[in-house]
């Protein structure tokens, strides 16, 4: 194919929607922007690399739709509204067909959360995306992983480890089935919880996303709020999909270390736990407590519990 | 080395600096900013890839310059004040001498325009960084490259050229010396043009930074404006280390289609030329005028100049 950098850009990326708040988007230097009257700015930047965060050959659709994800998913864990992104797409050539499916895959999830793509960089190299959101929150409160006292109930939405259990039935490609087709899906289409986000801001006192694995993401809002959790493994929300293709244990395991999740695990002060289970569009589960001290300890049927793998590093 | 990623954002990215702007740094989902008021935020983002944007084995401190100073370059392009960045690195391994290096090239360059590091996302992959800037520009006007008009004068920063002649030397190992040096230097540290973009901000008709090449830059612009330009070969500002270790048509070739100056091109109303030339405090040169119609026409001794290659594309 022959279409040049600019070309691609201006096909794809440029002028794809639009808001009021953006007085300049994609095509020039850089954007310009409105800032939201009284609101302070959330900015997050996530990367995802082939072979790492998503397996070769993964659909060009489902790439895009991940690459924004994680992203929204960091602004949900604030409580912000998100507004606007920018995009980098590293490949090693021009890929027109792969370009379209990743467009459509990424523009159809901003649509879905009003967030428009303002400008950007396309580079030659291998397959890589970055993508930065901006949003808005009120001056009254966001969500930070610092804020969970001793006494705070812990909670988590959704069901932790169906993600990665999705991405076991890729890997593994086991036999196809709704049980391997609903796992794959929470895998490959991660849905970002902006709106528990939003209802969370000044309900929970502590929140982050669940990307890492749901056990070292509990350790590290622990670290940062300077408390301790115990995490009540029985209490994790049960998954039909995952129970009918793998194991008890390997269910827990992939619970708890599996990661890609996407999820909001948060801690909740006991006055606000009814406000909080009266709104529940999304199921959410209290899976334990926190306490004074540091770390977490996993507890089942009365019991402290072992944990095999904790959870990803990078570098590890 | 056993410094996990988490360890290695801690040890070398949180904390550098602070602004009072910037009420949640480094270390949670997202970053919270205030928005500075009655102004417009401005934002920009640009991957460099190892092989690609930089030879490798460059050192980690050129890299950390490079990979702010293009986006610094796209700001100055606006007009627009820096004051905080997202950073993406993707590396094969947790090299610490490496971070190490490259962090320190990219928080001196910070430090030099105010600008802070509030968060980002550290990624096992190829080397390659991603950088997005946020600032902010006076709400009556900015710069883009759309607002040329006929009759206005051409004008580019600095030395157009030294940059790509710097990569030759630096790629052919030619004999040290102070020419080659200055040249190296003027690829490895290009120096973003924030004060003149200030400045220009309301002299200037249009304006963007020359990173693909000045031809093709200068291309770009008369594009996004609706018009033309004829440009003066004869006044492409000399270089005393460039004629030293180049022919005179390969200094041309150079100036013309190099890349990587990270000047900025921009156009001025004939009316606002005396203020222009009355405070450089960086070389400046008028290098042909805008008129009427589509495309830039290269002219050499008042005759048509046919150039050899225009500039780059990263998928051409």
């Amino acid at each position: 194919m022959s279409l040049t950098e600019f070309e691609i850009i201006a096909r794809y990326f440029a002028h794809h929607d639009a808001r009021a708040d953006v007085l300049l988007g994609v095509g020039d230097d850089a954007a310009v922007l409105e800032a939201m009257p009284g609101r302070k700015l959330v900015v997050a930047l996530d990367t995802i690399v082939e072979g790492v965060h998503f397996p070769a050959g993964t659909a060009a659709a489902d790439v895009g739709h991940r690459a924004l994800a994680v992203n929204l998913s960091d602004l949900a864990a604030m409580g912000a509204q998100p507004s606007w992104m920018l995009l980098s797409v590293s490949m090693p050539q021009a890929d027109e067909q792969w370009v379209a499916g990743f467009a459509a895959g990424l523009l159809e999830l901003a649509r879905q959360h009003g967030v428009v793509l303002v400008g950007g960089d396309m580079v030659r190299g291998p397959l890589a995306i970055t993508v930065q959101i901006g949003g808005w929150v009120e001056p009254d409160g966001w969500l930070t992983r610092a804020g969970a006292r001793p006494g705070d109930q812990l909670w988590v939405s959704g069901i932790p480890g169906e993600a990665a259990a999705g991405l076991a039935v890729l890997q593994q490609s086991l036999a196809p089935g709704a049980a391997a087709t609903h796992l794959a899906q929470r895998f490959l289409r991660p849905q970002p919880r902006i709106a528990l986000g939003r209802r969370l801001r000044l309900l929970a006192s502590a929140a982050m996303d669940v990307s890492d694995g749901l056990l070292t993401d509990i350790e590290k809002l622990c670290a940062a709020s300077g408390c301790a959790a115990q995490l009540d493994i029985d209490a994790l929300p049960a998954s039909s999909a995952m129970s009918e293709l793998f194991g008890a244990s390997e269910c827990v395991q992939l619970a708890l270390a599996g990661g890609d999740d996407y999820e909001l695990v948060f801690t909740v002060p006991p006055q606000h736990a009814a406000q909080l289970r009266a709104s529940a569009e999304l199921p959410l589960a209290q899976i334990g407590v926190i306490s004074a001290g540091s770390g977490v300890q996993c507890i089942r049927q009365g019991r402290p519990f072992a944990v095999a793998r904790r959870g990803y590093d990078h570098f590890a």
